[in-house]
């Protein structure tokens, strides 16, 4: 058992907003509010930034039920930020101005609650305050819809998204047929480098209802494969479904939705938006079919409302379990899930991994679960999906509609 | 008493599906399988287009519980179309295949659910038959997420898709302020010459986080205005977000998703997709600032799983209705809602026009009930809408995820 350390502690929240990152933070602030060692709770504004600005709020004057609701309130709300931090030996301004703020208010414990590059500024925060002599603990909570962060079976945030994007996917998959006239309907789901959203789309396939194709980033993506797919599936059914990471790129790397138009690469004279247009686009000019981009936009990151319970209960965990270690002497460590399957069911544990092994490190969607012809994902995936969504969470209303958090923010 | 009327009964379902015109084809079904006078009930494929093919599905010979399920299938579960009748005096080849498929299965009911325009299919084939001897009796059921039915309170389908945008807007409004850097967000709505879709986004507002701004199609649009209230409220909060009817129109009539791009629009050299991208680029040229344009697209009316539960049962009772006022004896009218407050208390009672009084009709949002400023809509839109959004439907799931109906569509 490590020495006690008493002093206060910051909880910060950074990179994109997921539907359960503030339920991370309640399990944090809850954990710290009830421990003996911590001694005052502070929720960082805008995530470092409010840090290096000493813009923090006091979470021990806030009234507990508002707190609880976190947990059910989507997107960010002590405020998000993504601010890099500079390597320490090159410029270690920022550095020195979180160590003053950090003595002056005993900070001893400091969590931070993100993604991939979230972890790579909590590893070098905590990297300084071990050179500096500042005694500090500093523990990474996971977070990122998409799923990308290593040593972790999954991530908070992942599972809500993806129950949000396959309940949409298999929604407008009975959309999308309705009319004797056919269509071909691309939605664009999020995910730049990793394609475990847009792989999430297959769930409602498995089901009865969803997309006929998808395309992911771990991939190099064949415009012509593409076309020739769509148009099979159009003959054969009359309609056709296509899901797409926003990053899926050409074999030289050019993101599919940043390529410039020309006549080789199917997009014609296009200018359109985002890159459900520019594929409808193609189609269109290929198949001369009725098309339908839908983007899901920042919608599937904020779609609390269809939020997986697995998830929430998982995220507050990993929060809590972040304060809890920290406390029995833990640092510079980032909370893991790991999966056990008793008996056939689910169930996740946590683990504690050093945060220098997840900064900027990414996680695909592995080879061997994309299907052999590059357009659709194995039952492997679904195996491995399909229990992080269970369970409709909390989910407290007036008048019908959801009722968020609403924080005092007192600053201390 | 009408004289009983015996033989078979056609149920179509026509124009752009909802979240609940399959819980209106329950009502009709279940009502019209329970019914002594009805000896057989025809489903159509894809509406009148099903009927002209003869293509009609048996619905005694489908599973109970599968029916029952209609009412949390979003979409239209037989089928729709959009097509339009001729003038029977000028072209009346149609009507006599109609009649063809009447007189060979002995249907003497006709239900057709639909918009406007499915209502003046339906008032032509009512005063045909009634022209050509062949006793039927035809009845209208309303349905459109756009609300914008003459003669009646609502409309079944416009609440469900009404609760999406508030609550889809809400969550959207947490999400699009978590950077300190600000953010201009566009939401794109459905509704090319009603507001009703778009004016819902206020609900949001009214209840502590929505849009800031919202432009309906029922006033011109003005693209100086617009920028200046957007530059106003950005300026004051840091963050703005629009929500905004897809057939906003300038003065001259011209769609402002369609303007040409010029130098005096806005638009400058954008070729973009959609109008709130449109927007968004207007804006960025003016004022410098991070934008995002978010179109809901299908989803909003085929997000069931966030169905408004009074919606649903009365979209079950439009249907119900109809078919027992047809057996009553009723024929050429349209099922309309009427509201009543019965100490304070909603209700909501079914009446019957004539259906000529509904066919090419539209009903927009009363003037008086837009801000004076065109940027927002007043309380008494809130009372409006309110009550019509209340409660949470059934909602089947297998593994967390929606279980539709499933049904086995046997040709009769």
């Amino acid at each position: 058992m490590a020495e006690k350390l008493i002093g206060a502690c910051i909880i910060g929240q950074s990179g994109g907003p997921t539907s359960v990152i503030n339920a991370s933070a309640y399990g944090a602030i809850s954990a710290a509010l009830a421990s003996e060692e911590i001694t005052q709770v502070l929720g960082a504004d805008h995530g470092i930034t409010g840090v290096l600005a000493d813009k923090l709020y006091d979470m021990g004057l806030e009234d507990p039920a508002e707190l609880a609701l976190l947990q059910s309130t989507p997107s960010s709300e002590l405020g998000s930020c993504r601010y890099k931090l500079a390597d320490p030996d090159v410029d270690d301004t920022d550095y020195q101005t979180i160590l003053e703020t950090f003595k002056k208010h005993n900070v001893r414990y400091f969590f931070y609650n993100g993604g991939n590059d979230s972890m790579d500024t909590c590893d070098k925060i905590s990297r300084f305050m071990a050179r500096s002599g500042w005694e500090c603990r500093v523990m990474g909570i996971p977070k990122t819809i998409d799923n990308d962060l290593v040593g972790t079976d999954h991530c908070p945030g992942f599972a809500s998204a993806a129950k949000y994007i396959a309940t949409s996917c298999m929604e407008v998959s009975c959309d999308s047929r309705v009319y004797p006239t056919g269509q071909v309907t691309v939605m664009e789901i999020m995910g730049r480098h990793a394609g475990w959203l847009a792989a999430s789309a297959a769930i409602g396939t498995y089901f009865g209802a969803g997309p006929d194709l998808i395309y992911l980033p771990e991939l190099d993506f064949d415009m012509d494969k593409f076309l020739a797919d769509v148009e099979r599936v159009y003959n054969a059914k009359g309609n056709c479904l296509v899901a797409v990471s926003e990053g899926v790129h050409f074999a030289d790397g050019t993101f599919v939705s940043e390529a410039k138009a020309s006549a080789t690469d199917g997009f014609g004279h296009a200018q359109l938006g985002g890159l459900a247009s520019r594929l409808c686009e193609a189609v269109k000019q290929r198949l001369d079919v009725k098309t339908r981009p839908i983007e899901l936009s920042l919608l599937q990151r904020c779609g609390a409302h269809l939020a997986s319970r697995t998830d929430v209960e998982e995220a507050v965990l990993a929060g809590r379990v972040a304060v809890e270690s920290a406390i029995a002497g833990e640092t510079g460590k980032m909370v893991a899930f790991e999966r056990t399957n008793v008996g056939g069911d689910y169930l996740c544990r946590t683990k504690l991994i050093p945060l220098t092994s997840v900064a900027n490190a990414e996680k695909k969607v592995p080879l061997e679960w994309i299907a052999p012809e590059g357009n659709f994902v194995t039952e492997d995936f679904l195996h491995y999906v399909l229990p992080l969504i269970q369970g409709e969470p909390e989910r407290p209303t007036v008048r019908s509609l959801p009722r968020y958090a609403k924080l005092k923010k007192i600053r201390a």
